[in-house]
């Protein structure tokens, strides 16, 4: 355990940590002496952190590691995983900007004496400014652990069996081995790379966009899911110029009205869509810039075009190549663990959350909250299970889209469309009036049962701020939402969230979901 | 019937209505053909107009009258009632203004090239600019009781009694007389003036602001409830200097911690509070400016400053005095109407609805939900009543303030100390890091029952865009939201909106509800 010692003896502002450096703390009740560890958490992202910290405040001898390994053109980053360093956190901040810009043209509107003639962002200044807010991030997550007296190293680990653990204790060291009663996987994922030539030396991804040195120009986002419109939104409002190559369809998996809704308000913002295409080649010109090579699919056409920057964001694979998981034994499809309802592989010991998990969301608090659930069922006799059922998301383009339950396809798949009522509604913003912004993609619908009180299975919402509009909507689900309550909820007024209070309309009706009055 | 042509020969785009000039449209089948009209409503804000349309929808034959009397100083708008026109809408666009000043600010920390060292709004623009819009309101709530064949007359009705109204058709013609079979009393309040000299002559109140021809500059806000708060913070917003007279708490019937809060944030953006204050007496000095003479009522220790403009926010009275009430028989408190459950009066085919109704919440949404209702209870067999019951509310101030549900005094008081739980938490929005805006005051709880699964009485929230955090949730309340629902359901990442979803710490463990980690 002395190997340990050079992480705890950082630890200058803890001495109950120092004390206990090779000794380990006082061990948990149920701690099985046969194994220096109860758990070890293989990635320090928000899955393996939130279930490492709750293991070790339910009493248990918890060990983390942790390792980033670079991208292609170099990029790494610290501890806390995609979400803090290159992810939500990152990607809100750059959506934050995008809209700060919007919000120097609607000052001017509303009677500010700014000069908006000429708005630039400045890059570098905005990447330095997000670099530090991470930076800050990983200090506080250190901290953090150390408070909670989870023990972490900076290191890959693999299994050499089921409780056996190897990993360098600090770089160019022999390797260690460690056992543990329990092993919880959660090492996440990374972008995928198209295989094509100059896919990977040529281009970057969203791991590499936000610490990119150079200002982006104008940038080929390859890629229509969340991720790549995500970009290209936030490159569209800092001043560059992003082209969108779609494979097939915009925003897979989320429901179609919606996101082609969300496709045509990118689209009337100046985001081109490349449609039915796929890229072939990268290469770099004789002038720095980079020729990209593509065929549509649909017309069998070919064709090619200049670019600065190259973003892929064609999805994302689970990073299990490392982990040396047969000698565990343990199941995978694809790139990603199978795991059963309690998070645990076909190995009973061992567990996956986060990301790596296969068939469930990709999303930070679905992964903190199974890693927490798992911890307390693990350590602290809990019994309660992730509940993965109407899991709300936000796409955070300028008018975000966010969602929680079915799609209404989904919705007609599994209830057949005779049993489903959709209300929808076109609504306007009052902010919107000033600084005369479309309103042509502001949009909510309900899909609901059609028969009772009309039990409501999915709400879908394109506007301002729609991650904060349907968090509650979410909590209403969970709590049996149905279209009687909806409408009999008070609205807030003047608000956008309110208009779902207002949903009269039903798509069956054919009545036009324009808005007409206002405030009566 | 004729004298009401001047109205209807406006609409040119109607056929339909201008054919039925002088007779009325086909009539409804339970109308009683012994009085002109099924429903005439006196008032035509956000309460009227609701009803109005409801009861034309449902083929009731409906005459709406709505008349403004001029402020003191002179101000006077159009149709719509408070809400568009000298309430909701303007009050929203100013504190959107005054958002946007601040996101000048914000977008140089994220590295836009803005000039925001001398940054001042152009008063007269903004007003010009909310005005148009309020026009344009104006206009089509026009246009819609028009389509939907609602008659309205621009003028003061009164009962000669129970079932007759007396109006004048036109300024300057004869009085008339119309009988209906129900009326609906929706006149809504004004503000009020404090019987102090030169209140009335050199005041104005949120009837003026609004509209007003001068910049405020330093403005003495009398009055601490949400009118006054939210003007005195759009004021500061807009870089002029307000100062909040309080005659004995913020925001009485909020949540006290909550209010303490928020002032509290107002006091740190610069907002200076004089407490346990009365004014005396207003004079116009020889320089033009208004010398405010006041007296503290816990020192006894009189004072004066100096203001450019003084804002009566001390309360808002019913309109009453013109409707020559006693005539109907109809019974009264104070300066407003006693209704029963279904709206009614003590006079059963006489109603009211919105701010004029004793002892419900003053808020446009309940105001329509409510008007629409009665309409449907009294034409169209429907049986629903209002369920003024968890009204959500939010106040504008630059973090907001936003709740549904009991305060935390409300539940004790009802429920006693030991059987709630009060679940509360600091947090920091991801958006606040760069710009380094204060995060001392982002704070939300959950006020919940403490056996069981603990269902939620309360939730209060501060930061930003908490009237669309809160709608949500207003809607889960309906639906039963208990604790274990709320810890269970999933966040959106990042929002602030999540927060909810996180809140672990309650107040009875003594636990620090400040937060350490973010994302994990």
């Amino acid at each position: 355990m002395t190997a340990l010692k050079f992480m705890r003896c950082s630890s200058r502002t803890c001495p109950t940590i120092r004390a206990t450096i090779g000794v380990g703390w006082s061990r948990h009740a149920s701690s099985n002496p046969r194994y220096d560890y109860d758990l070890v958490v293989l990635g320090g992202g928000s899955a393996g952190l939130a279930c490492a910290k709750e293991a070790a405040d339910c009493g248990a001898r918890v060990l983390c590691l942790d390792f980033v390994k670079p991208t292609p053109v170099g990029t790494r980053w610290g501890i806390g995983g995609t979400c803090v360093n290159v992810g939500c956190i990152p990607k809100k901040l750059m959506h934050q900007a995008s809209l700060l810009g919007e919000a120097v043209h609607e000052a001017v509107a509303y009677g500010w004496n700014v000069d908006d003639q000429n708005l630039r962002p400045d890059w570098r200044k905005l990447v330095r400014s997000v670099q530090n807010h991470i930076k800050s991030v990983n200090w506080v997550t250190r901290v953090d652990l150390r408070d909670k007296k989870v023990e972490y190293v900076n290191s890959l680990g693999a299994f050499l069996d089921s409780h056996t653990i190897e990993f360098l204790a600090r770089p160019g060291s022999e390797r260690r081995q460690v056992t543990s009663e329990h092993v919880v996987v959660a090492v996440g994922g990374r972008p995928r790379y198209p295989d094509i030539p100059g896919a990977v030396e040529l281009g970057i991804t969203s791991d590499d966009i936000f610490s990119y040195e150079r200002e982006p120009g104008r940038t080929l986002v390859v890629g229509a899911g969340y991720v790549g419109l995500e970009c290209a939104c936030f490159l569209k409002g800092l001043g560059y110029e992003p082209t969108v190559m779609v494979r097939s369809i915009v925003l897979r998996g989320f429901d179609r009205q919606m996101s082609e809704l969300l496709a045509a308000m990118m689209t009337e913002r100046g985001v081109p869509f490349l449609g039915t295409t796929i890229p072939q080649s990268v290469e770099r010109q004789a002038d720095g810039r980079l020729l990209v090579r593509y065929r549509n699919t649909t017309t069998g056409t070919e064709g090619s075009d200049v670019f600065d920057t190259v973003l892929w964001a064609i999805g994302r694979r689970g990073l299990i190549e490392d982990l040396n998981l047969p000698a565990a034994g343990v199941e995978i499809r694809n790139d990603k663990i199978v795991v059963d309802a309690t998070e645990a592989t076909n190995v009973p010991h061992i567990f996956a959350v986060g990301d790596i998990i296969y068939g469930r969301p990709e999303l930070t608090p679905v992964a903190i909250l199974s890693g927490r659930l798992l911890a307390r069922r693990l350590f602290a006799g809990a019994t309660q299970l992730m509940d993965y059922a109407d899991v709300a998301t936000t796409v955070f383009t300028p008018l975000e889209y966010s969602c929680v339950g079915m799609s209404e396809e989904t919705a007609i798949e599994l209830r057949g469309a005779d049993n489903i009522e959709v209300f929808h509604g076109y609504y306007k913003p009052t902010e919107f009036f000033i600084p005369q912004k479309s309103v042509r993609h502001c949009y909510l619908k309900a899909v609901a049962e059609i028969s009772g009180d009309q039990k409501i299975l999915g709400l879908h919402y394109i506007g301002p701020v729609a991650g904060e509009v349907i968090q509650g909507f979410a909590a209403a689900l969970k709590s049996g939402l149905t279209v009687k309550t909806l409408l009999n909820t008070v609205g807030i007024h003047p608000t956008t969230a309110e208009e779902f209070t207002r949903l009269s309309i039903t798509k069956r009706s054919g009545r036009d979901p324009t808005p007409a009055s206002c405030c009566s």
